[in-house]
């Protein structure tokens, strides 16, 4: 299986700059991630776009992100976008708008705590992005937190920090096949 | 979303002995590995029921794990098994015959270095075998290295060290929806 | 052996706000550090001073981490202080200064890298301040970075991301005894 | 300063064999140990002499863990040797027996948990002969769990599971100078 992972910035990717204490997006780090997971059969390709907090993204950054998916869609059995959270729900309902008819999974993650930090999410989300891209018919989704949730209508929910289907959207986001008894 | 987490010993849960230099099935480690993920929604149940190395699982054991899967089946949405992976395709085989028409997903998982080790594939495959509880139509898999596997015809492939999809049983795992577009 | 440990913030204690992004010194993370070491024989107090990033110390907050210092002193085998890298030095100075006789070593600490990153050097540096802890004669000294460097004279240097004896104070930090043969 | 490590095998580099679950000395962790430490202005040499439980060591491998020792002293401010912990006192009491005049620190140390489990005590105690080589005087010691222990007279204490200085020999390991009031 061929995936493309297309990195943008965001909180997963912060490290920490030792000469002034700061925390930036200055350079991916789910090369590092997926150096500790074990992906027999999977063939990944790289697609570095931006390194950016997603609160500063610009119409133009989103305009590059949903160009750069289409690309690559073509040569991808499933792609990867680690994203920041905070407007990652922008960047979904994006991709969904944009790539009606998309051919394969689409997935965004990130993390509420950088992969640098000891008690990251960040490993668990890519796991279960990497496995959605496997398990999950095509469209445009979130993989984080033991949920894969189908675009449009998924939102950041800020104060239990994590991502939810929208009220106005309720509903499974992969149906489930009946048991054949 | 209600799942029941059967633990069986198996290399997932071997321990250092400080006292002796041994590596022993003493405890299950799973509600440690859970501890350091993001459940949201997820509401778990622990039914220990062997710590055993799964060379060692006799067919009075094996009966008890399947006779266990059976019972909590009325009261889960998913179980997840943590197995030693040299016999996990016998028990797989076993829940698999014994439990034809199960309503729900069964999941073993396990890992081929311990959880108390830096580099172990556990938080991995645990990672993968708590989303294929959400995933997965019923049916009794294995989840282990970013694969979703279904029983019969599972075997552990000692060469590469990871499970795969007997030649004999060669299909996918779970048919993906064909796109609407 | 009896020793006290006072906080005071400091890089080696910000912690990760998952709300907003930050990165703040909200509380001390010295026991989950003492947590991971094995310290048979030592019994160690805490006094909580301050939570701030050393840049913003006053006088009066020095004023203060010296009172703290001397008054523990008496109940105390040696004190270590976690302490920000920025004016380390300076604090370092003014106990040397204001403490002439210590009776026990007081040795500051803290770190390049917070804690709560994967590779932070606090767990080394708070490993070797509490071995200066019984190695060292008394006096004021930094640990850190496989080094004990006795005050006066001891800055950070900049561009090595370290602390050095300043080259006007080039001594031995602890003479070595010669071998009795 | 240049410093020699010695590596023996024991504990603390034991390895999990994934194809057949065994836990075995099979090569050194020392320098995995080091990438993991600060340590500017130390140049270390490596001599790799044997990966072997200590309960399996013979009078010859012993015979040749003090040769070396003896040759390395020559080049080197400091000698390190990674040792299991169940014979690390005989060794030690032959390194003192051997070299009674030995003009640099020799220090013992170990782990009684392989550096490859997560809550392993070998990056505590490198830590800790590490600095030991600088603060120690000449002698013949062992490093661990916040104790530096000078042979002759220091003995495992199986309870406890550390170092602790025999009753025989019941002295402070390292006199520490009495203050200049």
């Amino acid at each position: 299986m061929n995936i493309t992972i297309v990195t943008t910035g965001g909180t997963i990717s912060k490290t920490f700059n030792e000469a002034d204490g700061s925390l930036r997006n200055d350079r991916p780090v789910i090369e590092a991630i997926l150096a500790g997971l074990r992906l027999p059969d999977l063939a990944v390709s790289y697609r570095h776009v931006l390194s950016k907090d997603s609160l500063e993204l610009t119409d133009e950054d989103r305009r590059l992100i949903v160009d750069t998916v289409r690309q690559v869609l073509r040569e991808s059995d499933a792609v990867v976008i680690a994203h920041g959270t905070d407007t990652l729900s922008v960047t979904g309902e994006a991709l969904h708008r944009e790539l009606p008819a998309v051919p394969v999974p689409v997935i965004l993650t990130g993390a509420m705590r950088p992969y640098e930090f000891r008690d990251s999410d960040a490993p668990q989300n890519v796991t279960e992005a990497l496995l959605a891209c496997r398990l999950s018919p095509p469209g445009v989704y979130v993989a984080m937190h033991n949920r894969i949730l189908r675009f449009p209508g998924v939102v950041k929910d800020r104060s239990s920090l994590t991502f939810v289907q929208s009220a106005s959207e309720n509903r499974p986001s992969i149906p489930r096949e009946t048991p054949v008894a």
